[in-house]
């Protein structure tokens, strides 16, 4: 145990707002390994269904969550929604209670902890699991099975970062450190642009009046992304816009570049253009991507 | 039976030249539903491989096929090796065989069926189905199972249009007349444009120095047709240049769009663009293509 921690309970326990995706199923799997969950969400109805499904111990009032003594809260809220739940939480806050969130970008909301004083106990965290599905109904055991969950501890407390690790490796997850503003920069390309490429070629392929289900295997896998609930990503391109606007810069000079190639009959340099794609997919494991600079256009 | 069709043979029989992925799963299929399937490969060994397999009945020297009195000879091999394959074979062609082929293009190899004289018997088909993967090692049953299948009769007899309908109909497969010109203009909005694109934003992560496994699940879909064959794919881009060039000037549209949106803060426009999005991929079937007209950029 890391020096200066509190003492644990003897059954880990958490309060966990928002019981979408991402909430219900880190409710369901921390509910399975032995964790008391209490759970919220802004719909009552969705609160009592997790309960009904025993994903959660407790169905708490959205308005009102007594949080107890709680030692560890969980947002599981868009990011664009994230800052005024953690804001609106406060008043039910258990002194020294950890809090941490769920969300795609983590600049944004470890600035809005330190605003409300909360930086020795706000931990960012960000599972890579999920689908374009969203919702409780989308939720399901499992999700975050040996996916990378990036912890970015900020100004917290060891033992806060050691607790919220200790979370997402009950839940399966790999939890490996990164800087907020790192981890932002990182995302834009790694989650972010292919978000916003889907969502491109699907937006293309509307105008060209070209419907679902004349896309072959492939041109599915490469629009799923496309149903993803707009909101929430909205909120996600406007947090890192700046670096979301790098990466399409980066991509678009690639499909120009192919584009031209294709215009002037050059093979050799279409050819070139599908043999640097497959390289990056035959890659194994890349080096540790610690400070992660993206390249100049 | 079409009116003028020759009495078909009591086994159906056929030829597949080229046993990759395509040719491959075919030959599984029509072997599977009783037919007598004929097989060669320029590699002699992947032919040995599939008789091994009893995906064919009978492997032939491709340097000297036998193809004796078989009514249908399938070209299933890259679309740039299509037409010299066919010349190839022109001196073992059973006369009155019927010729199709199983590639991505249809306007270049049916004019090489014209040019060799072939233009009454030579019918183009291109099944919508496959992956990334290729090689007879990737072949399996079923593959075609439920795809739509495009056939472009051309100028070919109808008795030979049902032929090759037959033959993918045994497969699994549902046949689909079209326009070769239609055909390899809507293609490359539904199949070549995500190639393009999924290969661009893994062309994009490796110059951003990103190793495939910090990409999240919705990336890891997005790029997975980036290991597809460069070989394949730069013949296929080369064949429909000009058509798969206007779809990426389409999305490149589209994604400065977006792009400028990010850097003028602008929040509705970075919505509106999700939104339309999620719209296609919302959209069931759509109206027939037929005659495909890609939008104006």
């Amino acid at each position: 145990m890391t020096a200066g921690a509190a003492p644990e309970p003897p059954v880990p326990s958490v309060a966990i707002a928002g019981l979408g995706l991402i909430g219900g199923s880190l409710a369901r799997d921390l509910t399975a390994a032995g964790w008391r969950v209490l759970g919220f969400d802004r719909n009552h109805a969705t609160a009592r269904r997790a309960h009904e499904a025993a994903a959660i111990a407790v169905g708490l009032d959205p308005e009102e969550p007594a949080l107890d003594r709680v030692p560890l809260v969980v947002l599981a809220v868009p990011v664009d929604a994230a800052a005024s739940a953690l804001r609106a939480m406060l008043p039910w806050l258990p002194a020294d209670a950890v809090v941490t969130d769920t969300g795609s970008t983590k600049v944004g909301i470890a600035a809005a902890a330190d605003q409300l004083g909360l930086a020795d106990r706000f931990v960012g965290a960000h599972p890579m699991a999920g689908d374009h599905r969203s919702g409780w109904e989308a939720s399901r055991p499992g999700l975050f099975r040996g996916a990378r969950v990036w912890i970015c501890a900020g100004n917290a407390r060891p033992a806060a970062v050691e607790l919220v690790r200790r979370m997402w490796s009950a839940a399966g997850g790999h939890p490996d450190l990164i800087e907020a503003t790192d981890h932002d920069r990182l995302l834009a390309w790694t989650s972010h642009l292919p978000q916003a490429v889907a969502s491109a070629l699907a937006a293309t392929l509307r105008q060209a009046a070209v419907p679902p289900d004349v896309v072959g295997p492939g041109g599915r896998d490469t629009t799923r992304l496309a149903a993803s609930d707009p909101d929430v990503w909205t909120g996600i391109a406007m947090e890192n816009a700046g670096n979301l606007a790098d990466a399409l810069d980066a991509l678009s000079a690639r499909t120009h570049r192919l584009r031209d190639a294709l215009r002037n009959g050059d093979r050799a340099a279409v050819r070139a253009f599908f043999v640097e794609a497959r390289a990056w997919a035959n890659e194994g494991s890349g080096p540790s991507v610690g400070p992660f600079s993206p390249p100049s256009p």
